[in-house]
């Protein structure tokens, strides 16, 4: 059977770097394929066309196989993302992941809603501020919000590089009291850049100097709902792929 | 009147550095004296009797005022921190906070149990490994686990060093398979030890060399029910206080 899932990279285990499940050991199933062009997008060999060959057709089952081998058969946390995860047929992965004890996190920028977010463990919201250069569609970040109303545990997280993106994350909030909101801080020097190479180093003096930032806004305008937290991943092994 | 409770520091707003609280805005008021005196301890100034004349005796009333004039009147989450904050008086100090909003986590070693446990929204157990030099009672931390049972959110965490750490936490982890396990990097530098001062820069590159250490620890052993958490304020400050 021909696989209809595109798929970028499958790694793990290692554990979550970002967000409201960060420290925790993950699978990464990340597909191939993105309706944004987000400026600092830190996987672009998982978003642009040019990359396409490195993608593969995978089926749920075939997927589904591939971390059970990484896992040791042990039901790990999957955790599902991009590009944006949110435009392939994940519905059978999750129910066939389901069956052996696996849980599924997905993680998108919110511009296209599917019904099957129900059956996510979690969905993490992460609508793209100013700095992306990309435009928020409100109503389909509010048709994510609905599908995953009767299902998983749902928080906003944003990329945070710039006192705009904070206007826009205190914008996103007041829209979705109800939802936490996980400041992130943003990564300047990706991998790869829409201009070719990037830096596999990360700079984690200036990350650290963008988080205390973050942190004295926060105090600042006494947002005591906001979470502010750096890419742990980025601090621990720069940009590489694959951790 | 005289205060009852013992105070050394209280400071804020900023963000919670570890656990399960990670990057959550936060005061923390830090009370003075301790049952333990770990090897490694990062707050002596908030243990060892010869700094007892920089502590306070302070009021509940006293020390909420403070907490309100850091955080501007707008309810936010304090950290009771120490020393060891389970032998001070501080239910009237819950009660009173809890009246205009607050909320409080409790980080203890789990070496006193308090009945007033259960009026936390946040239990945080951190019983000491075998690197700390201090010997668990284990039936003080199972007390402590059933004073926490019908009220706060209750989770343990442990610094990890060394493989015997590791052990350690692997074991406190068997014998409370309900809550959730933080693994956090130990960080071998702190501002002052017993021999004297210590340094108030961090070794960030050998706390991340430990932080994938122990991700990779739990990735060989497939214990995928652990976080795995450096103590984020020690990266963003270095071992400095009131950060």
């Amino acid at each position: 059977m021909k696989g209809s899932i595109r798929i970028s990279e499958i790694f793990g285990p290692t554990v979550q770097g970002e967000g409201p499940l960060i420290g925790h050991p993950t699978v990464f199933v990340r597909t191939g394929g993105c309706d944004y062009r987000c400026r600092w997008c830190d996987t672009l060999y998982a978003v642009l066309p040019e990359f396409r060959d490195e993608w593969t057709l995978m089926t749920s089952a075939e997927i589904l196989a591939r971390v059970e081998h990484l896992a040791g058969s042990e039901p790990v946390l999957v955790s599902l993302s991009g590009g944006n995860p949110a435009i392939q047929p994940l519905a059978p992965l999750i129910a066939l992941g389901h069956r052996t004890g696996y849980t599924f996190a997905l993680e998108t920028q919110g511009s296209v809603a599917q019904p099957w977010f129900a059956a996510l463990e979690w969905l993490i919201l992460s609508p793209k501020p100013p700095s992306s250069g990309m435009a928020t569609d409100w109503q389909a970040l509010a048709d994510c919000v609905a599908a995953a109303a009767s299902g998983p545990r749902c928080a906003v997280k944003v990329a945070v590089f710039d006192d705009d993106d904070y206007a826009y994350a205190r914008l996103v909030a007041r829209r979705y009291p109800a939802l936490p909101v996980y400041l992130q801080v943003g990564n300047p020097a990706p991998l790869m850049t829409h201009a070719g190479p990037g830096n596999e180093e990360a700079d984690v003096d200036d990350l650290m100097r963008r988080f205390r930032w973050l942190v004295d806004k926060v105090a600042a305008d006494r947002w005591f709902t906001a979470t502010v937290l750096p890419q742990l991943h980025v601090l621990a092994w720069g940009n590489k792929r694959g951790v």
